[in-house]
């Protein structure tokens, strides 16, 4: 149906300065007309030039509504390509209804959950990776995440997708010749060649691939949870990581803070920190929620960062937790640094087998190192961050990896001397998984299965 | 601080599809040209045309923070009488943050709440109280409400008060006058004439004092409980209720149904519905919570709904809740009127002195009856749904109210034979209360503290 005219809020349903209400299809002209008054009185909406604002009422039954401007984008250079109008209201929850609902009564469709850059998508203007961006962007939780969805919707992926594809393209033209006119016959130097040619690009796929772990991370930070007994510094610990975001927070006020404040960036990396129980508030996690809820914690998450006080000498509750870590990723922090140490740190390294990081949460002593461990522990050092390219999407990830798949089946084809059809199906296979990732010729309602995760009003 | 450029992210700081921040004052356009460059990179964003929107992506040191519209509004004809930038990006936490941050670190400066608002009053776009509209515009939680702050926007109030403003201010000029030149004495005619004239404001100024009431309640709606003994069909009349709210509400996908659906509309009467223990769920609420909690609701409430089940005989139970309500404003439903009664009504009625409607829950008998008694309640039966015009706002009651006290000063310093310049304070007092509506000659402090119950961005 991509004939009708599609209308929804914009923004959040709740107050704020600013609410918007979006339509977009052939109608949405015509049905701003019936429910807007401008200001100038003459004023035809519908021959107003393209990307104008406009101020006036809108109106039910010569009541006044609301005062409104109302942004009038012809088609085709606009986010859907078809006409589109936003009306800019006040946030408030029954005006945007209100609204909305005259909208309706005009002959608009509620649009469904990422309706508007669906039709983006199928009216060609965005391909499907561009597409899924646009809820990336909006569910971004960080700036490395922000910035690798940007760049997707600039078509970062596109741009790595397209040349790999006409690449197998051409192959695929080439096997099909021979197939059908046998004098073209692919002789024993071209299979070498061709094998040479899908190891490459396979290569190049892998390469995609191989950004995918980060990409994860990127999304959705480190999972991270600070352990260690009472009083050895892991409030202060959490308060030291916040404390650049909380600056930033802070700074803005209307903030959630709730939204932000349990990811916290260290050089770049998004640590996600479990806030066990309270933890800022109080200080004794193991102690409060007990070692088998700390072990079900522990657990669950990518990284534990373990505290250790050095002024203290190991007690029985330390070893509880080197006991409960022993098998997972861990940073040791040996804190209070400053102070003179009671522990043997040569033996606890034996006995711990993990990174050990000798630290002054008070002085600030040691957090550089620490930052680069995290670095080395989860992007192998070598993590270009100015590389704008992740791949953040699982279903992308799957695609790629069935594509290497495919092209792995040629190689093993070609060994096994198979007819040259059968080279064909998987070179078939491989180009067309590459391309689920664009979004060409994909199942409808995968399409609209992807679309659905959209918000509304996107 | 008229002179410096002011910066918010104007709506919800929450993921939606598209994020307004909006810049306002004499810097706007220099600091959207540092932050935005636009797809046709020859335009000149500082010579484009008022009232444009334009394509193209926000960046920092290069990089593409967001793809965006860029509305260019030029003063004094926008929102704040200066020059005004609305950049309408995708609406993620963390884009909508680092653009604000963006212009900020242009130097524009965070905006208190309800800055954009003040600076269009200030600069004299707006009076105060159509300033105050907007805020209550946003915090609308009926049709009626919204209606009626609308009209407060649009200049209803005002339009009420300046004309006696500017009665007052002749009158008091003639005393000025007869004060200065004895030669104009004031004869005890004009006296008798002025104390008319003084009738006659006050009159006018006490009708719109009288819609403050009806103001209060189209404002929060009446707080109203439901009570009676279990299974008598409480549930059920909350349903009833609910019901044409609750099919707007499903209608429009992603709505908040919690902001919504305890607010329920009687034929435009909002009643808020105080879900004392779950009421919709279980069925016995003076059980459930208590007679001594519910007596609490009940002192609570400006209306009381007690249902009861004329299929069965009164109980101890209904005489203890007759007993709770006595001294409070009551309907008394009594429900199942389709079944036969086992309730003697006129000894009820003299026992329990409140009205009483026979009604049917299921077959919907008596609801309109009910809605005519609520009508008569609260509005006196002769509330005019079509007048716009109420006092909504507290601090406008207080000022009519204090006007009025002034005006009949002036009767009675008549009366006492009292200086004509006691007579001119009085009348300027008067004519000074009136004045702090509209915000003439007012106490910056309590501009800023009106203000500052606004929400941010607006």
């Amino acid at each position: 149906m991509l004939n009708d005219t599609i209308t929804a809020i914009a923004t959040s349903l709740s107050p704020s300065g600013i609410g918007i209400i979006r339509i977009s299809g052939d109608d949405a002209l015509n049905i701003i007309k019936e429910i807007f008054r401008p200001i100038n009185n003459d004023k035809d909406i519908n021959e107003v030039k393209s990307h104008t604002i406009h101020y006036g009422h809108i109106v039910e039954d010569n009541n006044v509504i609301d005062e409104v401007l109302v942004s009038i984008m012809k088609g085709p250079n606009t986010f859907t390509r078809e006409n589109v109008v936003e009306i800019n209201c006040h946030g408030g929850i029954i005006v945007m209804q209100k609204i909305l609902k005259l909208t309706l009564k005009q002959g608009a469709r509620i649009a469904e959950p990422g309706e508007f850059t669906k039709r983006a998508f199928l009216n060609g203007r965005i391909d499907l990776s561009q597409a899924e961006a646009v809820i990336d962007i909006i569910n971004s939780k960080t700036d490395l995440a922000l910035r690798s969805s940007v760049s997707q919707l600039e078509g970062s992926i596109r741009e790595k997708i397209i040349p790999i594809r006409t690449e197998l393209l051409e192959i695929i033209a080439h096997i099909e010749a021979s197939i059908d006119y046998p004098e073209y016959d692919i002789d024993e130097l071209s299979f070498n060649h061709l094998k040479q040619n899908m190891e490459q690009i396979i290569k190049r796929i892998r390469a995609l691939l191989d950004t995918a772990d980060y990409g994860k991370i990127l999304r959705d930070g480190v999972k991270t949870v600070i352990v260690g007994k009472p009083n050895v510094g892991k409030s202060s610990l959490m308060n030291t990581l916040l404390k650049e975001e909380r600056a930033i927070v802070t700074d803005i006020p209307g903030t959630t803070r709730d939204t932000l404040e349990e990811l916290v960036n260290i050089n770049g990396i998004p640590l996600k920190i479990i806030d066990t129980a309270g933890i800022r508030d109080t200080e004794d996690i193991v102690e409060k929620i007990g070692v088998e809820k700390s072990k079900k914690y522990i657990d669950q998450s990518d990284l534990i960062i373990f505290v250790i006080d050095i002024s203290r000498e190991l007690d029985e509750e330390d070893y509880k937790i080197i006991e409960l870590i022993k098998d997972r990723k861990t940073v040791v922090l040996l804190n209070k640094s400053d102070l003179s140490t009671k522990i043997d740190v040569n033996e606890l390294k034996e006995k711990i087998k993990k990174p050990l990081i000798s630290i002054s949460i008070k002085t600030k002593e040691g957090i550089v190192e620490f930052e680069e461990i995290l670095k080395n522990m989860f992007f192998n050092g070598d993590i270009d961050f100015s590389n704008d390219t992740y791949i953040t999407n699982v279903r992308h990830k799957d695609a790629l990896e069935k594509s290497i798949k495919s092209l792995n089946n040629v190689i093993e084809t070609i060994n096994l001397g198979l007819p040259e059809d059968c080279i064909s199906i998987d070179l078939q296979n491989g180009y067309e998984s590459l391309g689920l990732i664009i979004g060409e010729s994909m199942d409808e309602s995968i399409i609209d299965q992807i679309f659905s995760q959209f918000c509304l009003g996107k």
